[in-house]
């Protein structure tokens, strides 16, 4: 419990910080392709860990806490580069990213919650707590795109 | 040195499952995305560590010590993305990385080599240290590109 709690208030503070971040950034276009790098990562590694624990590949422990540890590093990475002036250009992302800013906000900070529930249960090495931890992190991913994402 | 000849060990050890690892991409389009998009966020967090080094923006050793920990993290990732049959499609990479494939790899040891070494410079804190360190890195990410990268 403290460990979510923990994870919530650091993804607070990181998205807190996200509009300071946007800074980071020199143009918008640059914002966005960054995003859109982070989440193509993320899905990349994350399928690899869903592929295991749908059984459509051999379950093999250390691959699996790689590719989780790799898509929790990741995860952090995209809300920075949501700051004002990136809603335009060639995004998927819907007006609503800024108009529902604390939605957004709490959608992702649950996807973070769940992703470190995921690194915890993928420490143990055990096909099953990673699958019972694996499927919160999807419908959490899938819950932020089906509201927040054009299809 | 026991930490760099530790790097170039995993790196290699790295680089030869290079191969397999292909075969996580369902398609030649899927591992170009891929590898894009680990660049992509490579130069991004390697150029806020570079800001700093070059003095555009006030040193945070936090902050550099952050990015710094992201970039090496990405490092490890694009190289299992060039295997056989990426040389096609909307890529920039040259039909060397493929041809010369022992220097593409040699290259890309360099560069997480020396990676290790601005790792090693972060953990000290200290800006000159991380300079030092960070130069390295941009030579060896900048002669990869000039050989294996088209313009």
């Amino acid at each position: 419990m403290k460990r979510v709690l923990l994870g919530a208030a650091a993804a607070a503070a990181m998205l807190a910080a996200a509009l300071p971040a946007a800074a980071q950034f020199a143009k918008p276009e640059d914002a966005i392709k960054y995003r859109k790098a982070a989440f193509t990562l993320m899905q990349a590694h994350f399928g690899r860990v869903g592929a295991m624990a749908s059984g459509k590949v051999p379950f093999d422990a250390k691959v699996a806490a790689e590719n989780i540890e790799i898509a929790a590093t990741l995860s952090n990475l995209p809300y920075a580069a949501f700051g004002p002036g990136t809603d335009k250009g060639t995004t998927d992302a819907k007006p609503e990213v800024w108009s529902e800013s604390d939605k957004f906000r709490a959608a992702a900070t649950k996807m973070l919650d769940e992703m470190t529930k995921l690194q915890a249960a993928a420490k143990t090495g055990k096909l099953d707590q990673i699958k019972a931890a694996f499927g919160p992190v999807a419908q959490a991913c899938k819950a932020c795109h089906d509201k927040f994402r054009k299809d």
